[in-house]
């Protein structure tokens, strides 16, 4: 992904010597640019908790270097587990998260007969290995969901695909490319004319904020729209194809993603408008079969919905939107379940939202 | 309605011997009480197109004023009719805003024997018919919606009863009682235990500003959503009925509410809640079957999307959401089909959302 026209990953090393990490404060993003370096366990629990990252792929990367710095840090097996745990609660939905801190863990303890900093120095790199697998499994769900959007364009040559997404699915969310708009760069950068209606996704605006900034950083057409908006603009023929990323999927295709996905889904399905849920085998829960009964679903602070930010005389601020007195409740994440998805785009290319086709595709994790 | 303890109506005489009259200028709810002085046709225009007030019902009331001011003004009948086509099109979506104008038209005809002062007495006057008829409007939609309510109270003994309402169809969009919340202020004052999730309704949050705000001075409970939300809380059965109000619903039951209806609709019918459109007749367009084909909806300028106001420091201020770039759209409305609708609660009674049932109880509308 490119930042004023210079490439970046999401996560990178502050230098070569160095075992900080340096991650986007994304809490400020458009409107500011803020570095973060990440050199402590609880730096990182505190930068998942309060969504300095965010995006079930990226929370798993930086958990991953979470648990180095908590294996350094740790002077007893139990300082190291109760420092895991810290870690693992700081966000409930995004299954990458545990999972990203189980391969740490696995790794750790196959390489429990070396000395400590030996198995420092493997969990660091292995840190950079699940970043560089996670930018490589974007890649391929670009490649996998080019198709869809090749299919779409075969049908209307030289019109514009109009996109709808919902949320940061975007590299922001992942090492790069992202996770639902990956096959729209891929679709842009072979020359498709594409355009994206950006969802703003209240109550933090993943979506005005990061998702439309991302694409404005590629030259990507885009439209920012009220969450309200999607139902008309399908009603209407506007939207040709929805694209969404996921925090957790089940082994019988129903997926948790951002708050409102569901009332996206709905909208799709009853004006014919295909959805694809994008993601990578990270972010299957395939111990589950439930959604709406087994994802837990982060309740978060209702001041993330009575205040918003937003940049006023070049400043960024917070304004309150409601009564004083008045309360809020704050889900961060719905459940759609699979008979609204019309396929999954993973890496290993496109299935139904079903737990047949899927185990199908993913046989080595029946 | 009561502000601060003490009676109102939405729209009032500055005083006996004056023509001007007096409004509550929404757009700094719910963080400043203003009101504002209506006493020129272009006031009201201007009142109307830039949402100092808002709400099918009240836009209608006011309109009539309007007609007064510019019937007042006219030295010509191209002069008055030039006025009122400027007051036709302030807003395009709400049918209440013709209605009102074609009741003022009407007698202004009617009286056309009549010298000028006679008329201008009589048009001003049916401003007021035209506030106390909505008001007695209002109050028989709560009476006929209170209906559902108890019977939902019925079947859960003692309990709360969670209702989801969308953008503000309360009293600030009326003469009193609203048309969506009127049951549920019926209901409260009867002693029934209801709780509201109110919709924050982006772009311009009149249910986070507004709804809310309503609530609170009448003492009614309620809860402030992101309108992403709705979805996942009739999932988990977290809500028992919806109402919702309408700017324009055809003979058919196809009903224009705010934009994010539609959504809301889909999600109740998904989750077998049942969903309630609340309007007195002025609201209906008996001349037009096809909601989503023939009712027009308004398009607002794309800085209510990008920008949002709210109260910093204890001024209130708008802040930028987007990236500087990024263009927004932003539609007003959206239609929701009538397959969607459970029943129209009106002001004669309740009704299915079908041709055969509310041409049953408009019979004199045929």
């Amino acid at each position: 992904m490119k930042i004023n026209g210079k490439k970046y990953h999401s996560v990178w090393k502050l230098d070569d010597d160095s075992d900080t990490v340096v991650i986007i404060d994304q809490r400020f993003l458009p409107h500011q640019l803020i570095f973060e370096e990440l050199d402590s366990s609880e730096k990182v629990a505190v930068a998942i908790e309060e969504m300095h990252l965010r995006g079930a792929p990226l929370i798993g990367i930086v958990a991953a270097f979470g648990v180095y710095y908590a294996f350094k840090e740790a002077s007893s097996k139990e300082e190291f587990a109760s420092k895991i745990e810290r870690l693992k609660n700081t966000r409930p939905t995004a299954i990458n998260l545990e999972w990203a801190i189980q391969q740490q863990i696995k790794l750790s303890e196959e390489l429990s007969d070396q000395d400590k900093a030996a198995i420092q120095s493997a969990l660091f790199e292995n840190g950079f290995k699940i970043l560089h697998e996670d930018i490589e499994l974007c890649r391929k769900i670009g490649e996998n969901g080019l198709s869809i959007i090749e299919e779409i364009a075969a049908k209307k040559p030289g019109e514009t695909i109009n996109i709808l997404t919902h949320c940061n699915a975007g590299w922001l969310a992942t090492g790069d490319y992202g996770t639902a708009t990956s096959p729209i760069y891929h679709a842009h950068d072979k020359g498709i004319k594409v355009h994206v209606y950006v969802d703003e996704t209240r109550p933090r605006n993943q979506g005005a904020r990061l998702t439309a900034w991302e694409l404005s950083q590629h030259g990507v057409p885009h439209t920012v729209i009220a969450d309200n908006t999607g139902g008309h603009l399908m009603q209407h023929g506007l939207v040709d194809v929805c694209f969404v990323g996921a925090d957790r999927v089940t082994r019988t295709g129903d997926a948790a993603n951002k708050i409102g996905t569901y009332l996206k889904a709905l909208a799709a399905n009853d004006n014919d408008v295909p959805f694809y849920v994008c993601l990578p085998y990270t972010t299957f829960d395939f111990s589950i079969r439930d959604g709406v009964k087994e994802i837990p679903i982060e309740e978060r602070g209702s001041e993330e919905v009575k205040l918003i930010q937003g940049k006023h005389n070049g400043e960024v601020k917070k304004v309150l939107l409601t009564p004083e007195d008045s309360p809020a409740v704050n889900y961060g994440f719905d459940v759609t379940p699979a008979r609204l998805v019309t396929e999954l785009v993973t890496e290993r290319g496109r299935c139904q939202a079903n737990e047949e086709s899927i185990m199908k595709l993913y046989t080595d994790h029946a």
